[in-house]
């Protein structure tokens, strides 16, 4: 059987007048978008361009509900009850849904957003607030998750389709998380040690850790993030590392 | 064949820790909700309650999409595009419907409020924006139009059921539309002279104009005013008064 | 010397066509009202009313600026960095200014709404923050801190003016800080009680801990809560007690 | 007596993540900064940064409020009455002057933003209404009024020192008036027609009609838009032609 991974990427975070990311230059590259749902970024036309032109590539749709807090991109910690979280997450699935329905497609997925999806990781209950919305918003959705974080098993008991997210441009712990980012070398510059670290997760399942010890993952969506500079030759620079190798790239 | 009409109200606008209206005192007399989605009042949590208090009411389910202007209650004059209002009204209508598919249901109907409403009553294309908003996003929604207005033709152009609205508390122009507000007599505040309109309405397809005259008219769902004192009153005398004629009151 | 103690009461927190609190209720009985600013509730329509009604009763104006959680009522704990809480008090306090500048009048002091001043109770950079925004804007503006909390220090050493704030319905630790609110007792629900701690308050500068113990307090300015059940009785009756003690309440 | 000239320029039109202009590029060419204040665009952190780079640049800090409309930037027009675009000028004139205060300036001018300053040049109330709360505010501040229309005689009537605003890049028509965008050749797109078209503002009080016919005109302060494409080249050949010519620029 063929090996598969999906590259996600964050899109559509533009806002009225105000330009964000570079959507088109990487697209190309990518089989599943992040499309921003209007509280951290985004707004109705923008919502539906991005869908447009994930549909032009044949990128899976998915949406990416954040914290309301447009002026804050979503990034700051805001002490919101699971209640408000799923309540959020609940409306704004429903708002790129219908996007999606308006031409014709469907959502394929769901992942919380910067300061949501982090505030996710650490506590319980908000995941499965957030796992729960997507399961009840519509029992097709995959969810992603945060590999080998507490994430995964709480979206599992939930019942949602789970995706596990891993990072190329991240170093890993030994027990399989991320190493915390003001950690010196938690952050992978060099292109050629990221697509090794991917292609060691999707041919073997494990990744090498920060103390050089070798960690199962499982890697089924590779997080691109879109908004750094060389983004795009970086998108490309994985996608024909995994094509050369025989991995496919697909939702 | 038994005579049927539905009774709508404006429900869940309430914003955050401000309350407004009476939902649950109307809530037992009306077949039909229209419900804020988040741009001209409601919020993710009132919306949830809204629906699970109509659901518990059985009360059919509408999106009640507005301008975006929280500030001004979605009641100010907005130059906004035909685009603007198609994705306006899109993504209000999924936010709904994603909150109403978590409750394991679905909605029925879709509304404009406020001054997008009035808007569209006067403009084509605006109308035909909001129309194929609905449309495209579902099918099967049923789209409400001001009666004899030129909105039911030109929804009925673009292929959704439409639902012809009549007001019980204004008075009618010879040629079947409304008598403007800042004319005397306007507004009908005698509850029985509303609910002979309304059964006038029902009973015979026609309305008695301003002048006397006798003017044909589609009655297929009724306005109820949820914000005006003495509303709950109104609403449970129209309701009265059409279940002792052997009317059907239902969505 | 006259005894003399300011009573100050949140106003101005309407948003839009959603009214709240009982402002006109309260007015007549306190000194100081801390007016909404637009970030956590008010409007622009909202502030000029309120600055105009206190202005009509004699009350000192204040700007009560809170985070930017219009949603959440500025009550959701947000991780704002000092600067932005700098630079969100300074454009909330100047436009109150403006408001009272355009009715002829000036503020008088800054109170900071919510979870910003539970923030800030705990967070010395925070405090440090808000008080220096004060001063930087308006060097006679007077700050209100929490009494006996770390904020008295922090604010004095900015060089703004303080007022120490107390609770008439707050019951208070061995150290001078307010029970938590989760604590049995913690709430002072019998006026006559209230009124009691605050004649000591003001009479004798202390208050009678939790534990029996005698404890210091400054006692500047005293919060009457306006959006509670029995807000006005209790208002009137706490500004009555202190009149018939002879005590001045004055801004 | 040396002859002067203003040049004005949008400024801190930015929101949040989003960037939006070139104000570093512009600053050094300008002599005042109409600096947005949060409602059609621009946020605190903005506004305090704006205000520190138009100081570092001595030029004169502005306030420019828009309509609050941030996804539509302020463009589109509202029907707001004069009273809600009153008190929206005095609070957002307010934010900036407290801005300015806390870095030791003051706010020289005042000019509305966008569909607010256009619907102003057609609706005296609406003039009025914008002129009276720039007066009410601070009675010093200068209140920019689009050369030879009615804004001009209904600001002076309020009592407000006015400046005339031209333009460099738009034909005239006989009346003094601007040409519709929509009609051919309204914009002037070539820099040495532009500058031609301001000297003799400047120089003879007159604009050459799109007719060919001399008009006079009252050139105070001369728009500079920095949104467009070679808005630096065309600010930098204007200055140092107004610099040849020995017109002094400042505000």
């Amino acid at each position: 059987m063929a090996l598969r991974i999906d590259l996600n990427c964050d899109m559509g975070e533009s806002f009225g007048v105000w330009k964000l990311g570079n959507d088109e230059g990487i697209m190309p590259y990518v089989s599943s978008a992040n499309i921003a749902c209007g509280f951290h970024g985004g707004d109705p036309a923008t919502m539906r361009k991005t869908v447009a032109a994930a549909l032009k590539h044949g990128v899976a749709l998915g949406a990416h509900p954040g914290l309301p807090d447009l002026q804050g991109f979503g990034r700051r910690n805001m002490a919101i009850t699971d209640q408000e979280a799923y309540d959020m997450m609940v409306v704004q699935i429903g708002a790129l849904a219908a996007v999606a329905a308006s031409q014709g497609a469907k959502l394929r997925h769901v992942k919380a957003h910067g300061q949501l999806y982090n505030m996710a990781v650490k506590d319980e209950g908000l995941a499965r607030a957030l796992a729960q919305a997507t399961y009840d918003v519509d029992k097709n959705l995959v969810f992603f998750v945060l590999a080998s974080s507490p994430m995964v098993r709480i979206a599992e008991s939930v019942g949602v389709t789970v995706a596990s997210e891993v990072f190329g441009d991240r170093n890993y712990m030994p027990d399989g998380t991320l190493s915390p980012r003001n950690k010196p070398g938690a952050m992978i510059e060099d292109v050629q040690v990221s697509i090794k670290q991917v292609l060691q997760m999707v041919k073997t399942g494990t990744l090498t850790a920060n103390d050089g010890s070798i960690v199962k993952v499982q890697a089924d969506t590779l997080c691109i993030h879109g908004d750094q500079p060389g983004a795009v030759t970086f998108a490309k620079a994985i996608r024909e590392a995994l094509q050369a190798e025989g991995i496919e790239v697909s939702a």
